[in-house]
């Protein structure tokens, strides 16, 4: 059992918070409400944004670079999105500090005051849609297809690490189109890049939909998502893609000839994942021992740990360990070899467990003797005393067999966790008890909506792409209804 | 010739923003002196990134990321430190926007100020030394060898695309040590890092040194440099590492035990590049055609175009295009096979010569019949006929060879543009007339060097570690002197 105290069970807020401070994933910092991602944390979301950029670039998009600071007059251009971001803003307002003459430290120059105050980006659609103006006149120039890596702040006031901070890591797309068609195209096109980067690198089986009007991101027209259950119960929103019709090219003034020889407004999309996916990648398969990470994505998928009594002894398990760890990065299985004499094996043992990597392989003097080696999967916890021949078939077949079984496991736990609802009570009943993804009828009206958040705080996670057409009584007013929708309460 | 008017040779200055412009690598922003990194000049960060960053973890550092806030008490710990960022700082006041109650767009809520203003990171030293502070307590805990990739806001007044933006994006490392001497070495180790990168990857030849006093670091007992040498011949810092002492663990109080149970404060160092580095690139091998990349860090190193008249002949062509650019991608080199209709082939040529790919690959019809390619060199603009057969051997010679020729290009220029100076009227004189590096002697003094700077413009660049001792008379003051130093005017 690792070294923390609280267990998922006993209380899962503490279970996560302790989780991530004791992997040294990351902490609080002295400002309010920004966390410092530590080196192991970190190297989490570089192999998340390796695939991820990866998979952008397979599907045509270029990263570049915008600025952080956004005039505040931009952000009124469009109705919706100031409304959306104005209430959670940092506000750049001086440039300079002086001495403080006072004395002791400094103090803000009050000559040095902004013409214009400057808004640390929440999000940049309008700093790069004025930027847009001026790189498209023709359809020629589109479409344009920009992924932006970067940082974000919006003014949180009850933060939670990697899932709620004021500042945060992550991506952001901005294409611009000269059809609305290719526009919703693209716009499908990455909540499916999403999903798949969901399932098959996170091992989180997610759910895809259409956002409701009042979940809709500030100023798209549409907002799909893709929603994850946690082992609490509770939804996480993954990832979104944002259908932005012309509401930025019109609040920008971004117009094209078409190939008609017509002026248009441009289509546009955006969508981004951020840090908070290393917080679902937690909640979704890590226990009571420390962290499960999926092979895809585990910084370090194999670790050795030699067992021995003396020098002669570790020095005999050395040879095989490095032979091993040797073949092992050859085939491309990220492997340490863990010789440190500073901590005894079991020690090591419990804070790999903890970190989450996938397999360890332990070798003590009997092992070399008989040719074995004991082999450890992080998913199960099972153990097996193997021969040492074929060692990387071996452990490359058990790393895709723990992706597998994680995917698996995160997927048998929705499915239980799935409630078909047919009325209020047991609507209520569900929530209050198990929790999870409750799929239920909906009359369809925001007044509906709000008011089965304000008593249950249960929202709309999205109308799923594959909810059949089906009659049905709203939940809640009773009223007809066509399709079921994902309820649940979230992060 | 290229599309864009200024030669090098008539306006230097101008020349080399209309080719950053002109070759869409950047552009200034809506937000005063903050520029937008458009894809083409993305795409050569991130080969810089990735050669760095695999340079970095080969050293033993891990990246991870800390706040882009830093409170302003913070500043004030280290004397120097905020001494040299106080005057050129972004300050957060206030995090919410309300509607203007004078109607029309959103006003700053001026209930919503921040009890301690906050400063976007002008580097990240007071932050994270304050974190260092909870993560060490014994020389177990120690070396930390972090490296953050971060944006920084320092508020310059007059800026230039990549050499000096009010934001930009670089590279910090953060080291904390148990001694002076691991602390020094480290420090050496990562000039040479970037000595390496410079030389290797960029083409671009270094001197590395000491920076004097007046020049250092704020806050550093030591600065070393790399430094190179313009076209215009002016010189450039490419890159620094600075010795910092006990100065930030004595400003946020990190000690730690030490292996003989003594109390002591940890010593530090820090080192960083920036996108400084793309307009070096430029400035240090573009010419009146545009960019000259080398070709281990060209995002496209091989493009390859059709010359034809009609259909049939495209076939044909394309048929061996693809068949190279297949061979050329399976050996590593990118290459990219433009058979857009839209432009002619002239237009094309032109194109990425001003874009620097290092070998454009020329096919038509006749080269189809007898066998042959034309294959062109962005470097010294030579064209040649061969055969088609071992292309992929010949390309990959050929991408080394045009590496090594940039480089002693840029070297030879160097050497022609180093001038050893014994008296003020040569210095005058090479600083008026060609300009270039001037190794000459000088008495040791800030004074000397601040007068010398406020008469000419000439600081000292560094005084080179491999500057030999030699007897001789200050430039400026005829004092004694034991070595020489390099002066230049700088960027």
């Amino acid at each position: 059992m690792a070294k923390f105290l609280t267990k998922r069970d006993e209380n899962y807020a503490r279970w996560y918070n302790d989780l991530v401070i004791k992997t040294e994933m990351a902490e609080n910092s002295a400002v309010r409400g920004c966390m410092v991602i530590r080196p192991y944390g970190y190297s989490i979301w570089e192999k998340m944004q390796a695939e991820l950029d990866r998979m952008f670039k397979a599907t045509g998009h270029v990263n570049a670079y915008f600025p952080l600071f956004i005039p505040k007059s931009f952000f009124s251009r469009e109705a919706k999105h100031v409304e959306g971001f104005a209430k959670e803003c940092a506000i750049v307002t001086h440039y300079r500090l002086k001495n403080d003459p006072s004395g002791g430290g400094v103090t803000v120059d009050p000559t040095a005051k902004l013409e214009e105050e400057l808004i640390i980006r929440p999000t940049s659609e309008t700093i790069i849609w004025n930027s847009y103006r001026n790189w498209i006149q023709s359809y020629r120039d589109l479409p344009i297809l920009i992924n932006q890596w970067a940082n974000v702040v919006r003014w949180e006031m009850r933060t939670r690490l990697f899932l709620r901070t004021a500042e945060f890591l992550w991506q952001e797309g901005h294409t611009a189109h000269a059809t609305r068609k290719e526009a919703e195209e693209e716009t499908v096109r990455m909540i499916n890049v999403y999903a798949d980067f969901a399932e098959n690198y996170m091992a989180l089986p997610v759910i895809k939909g259409y956002k409701t009007e009042s979940e809709r991101f500030a100023g798209a027209i549409d907002t799909y998502a893709i929603e994850a259950l946690m082992q609490d119960g509770k939804a996480l929103q993954a990832g979104t893609s944002h259908f932005l019709g012309q509401n930025f090219a019109k609040a920008f003034n971004v117009q094209f000839t078409d190939r008609s020889g017509k002026l248009d407004y441009v289509w546009a999309t955006s969508w981004g994942v951020s840090t908070r996916l290393i917080g679902a990648l937690i909640m979704a398969h890590a226990d009571n021992h420390g962290l499960v990470l999926p092979p895809r994505l585990a910084p370090l998928q194999v670790v050795i740990i030699p067992i021995y009594r003396d020098n002669e002894q570790l020095e005999m398990i050395s040879q095989t360990a490095m032979k091993i760890k040797n073949d092992l990065e050859n085939a491309g299985i990220s492997s340490k070899y863990d010789d440190r004499d500073t901590n005894k094996p079991g020690w090591k043992f419990a804070d790999y467990e903890l970190k989450g990597v996938p397999v360890r392989i332990a070798i003590g003097p009997r092992d070399i003797e008989n040719g074995t080696l004991e082999i450890a999967r992080r998913d199960t916890l099972q153990k097996e005393v193997v021969g040492n021949d074929g060692v990387v078939e071996r452990i490359s077949a058990l790393l895709e067999d723990i992706q597998k079984n994680i995917y698996n496991k995160a997927l048998e736990f929705r499915t239980k966790n799935t409630f078909y609802v047919e009325d209020w009570k047991d609507f209520i009943s569900v929530l209050d008890n198990s929790g999870g993804f409750i799929m239920a009828h909906w009359d369809g009206t925001p007044e509906t909506e709000e008011k089965i958040k304000e008593e249950t705080k249960a929202t709309i996670r999205c109308i799923p792409f594959d909810s059949p057409e089906e009659e049905g009584k709203c939940i809640y007013s009773g009223k007809p209804s066509k399709r079921r929708v994902l309820f649940a309460r979230s992060y």
